[in-house]
């Protein structure tokens, strides 16, 4: 099982607009330059944030992305599930009720312990996710990434503006 | 993202072999038609699980797939595991290092905050699947089967044994 290389690219792009002045748009070909990406790959996580209401768009000159809220109110999960939807990863096809031993479905008031252990599970996966803001992923970039990428991306983010 | 079906597959099959007396072997063909499933499908889980040292399998009259350990030495995660693999759901392609603003590897001494964060949430969906051990399955199974299926099973035991 393995999580779409679109999600690593929606919260990095997340993560780069939380680093933006309020009031300015990123067009989408700056943020395809800054992540050396062909826009149209980009494009697809884009809509799809802009979908579930995290990043939107303004056209014409000066227009381009930005986030939708503020970064302390958008958190990771809703990014991680803004990619990969927000279905469980364990999709109980109630097995229980296949082969000799099945009985009729009305008998089957409650999801089975399988399915419950493993949707448990998911659960404490998205608690985690949750609990961490967009605010926080930004702020652990600017924290910890070496002084030279800090002030390349200044001088980046300088040229663009 | 999902889990395959195999995995369900998979950790009925072995809720199903915790159940055998100690010292019986339950038939591929007999497992195959107590889920009403092709043996051919079946045959690739429990390879993975025979590879996993879960399940083991013997020849001849008699012969047949039992549990390689007892029930409560196994637990949801190594079973999850023998068909989804270890890797991590979000692999790290370090984007950080792309673009305009990348630099030289060297100085990128630890994973970034992202998949720290992605990573922590992985850890905590494993330690509750590692908390609950397939005799705990089973249990479930047994208590919460509506009676007329633990009949049935009981009676398909009685015929295959």
């Amino acid at each position: 099982m393995k999580l779409s290389e679109g999600t690593e690219w929606a919260i990095h792009c997340c993560s780069l607009l939380a680093n933006l002045p309020p009031d300015f748009a990123l067009p989408k070909s700056r943020l395809a330059e800054f992540f050396d990406l062909p826009e149209d790959y980009l494009a697809k996580f884009l809509q799809e944030l802009s979908r579930a209401g995290l990043v939107k768009t303004s056209r014409g000159p000066g227009g381009g992305y930005q986030l939708a809220k503020p970064a302390g109110q958008i958190n990771v999960l809703e990014i991680v599930q803004a990619v990969e939807g927000d279905q469980h990863f364990f999709q109980c096809t109630e097995i229980r009720r296949c082969g000799p031993s099945g009985v009729a479905d009305k008998h089957y008031k409650k999801p089975c312990g399988i399915a419950r252990t493993m949707h448990r599970a998911e659960a404490a996966w998205r608690a985690e996710l949750a609990a961490v803001s967009l605010n926080e992923i930004s702020q652990m970039g600017a924290e910890e990434s070496p002084q030279e990428q800090i002030e390349k991306s200044l001088s980046w983010f300088e040229s663009v503006m």
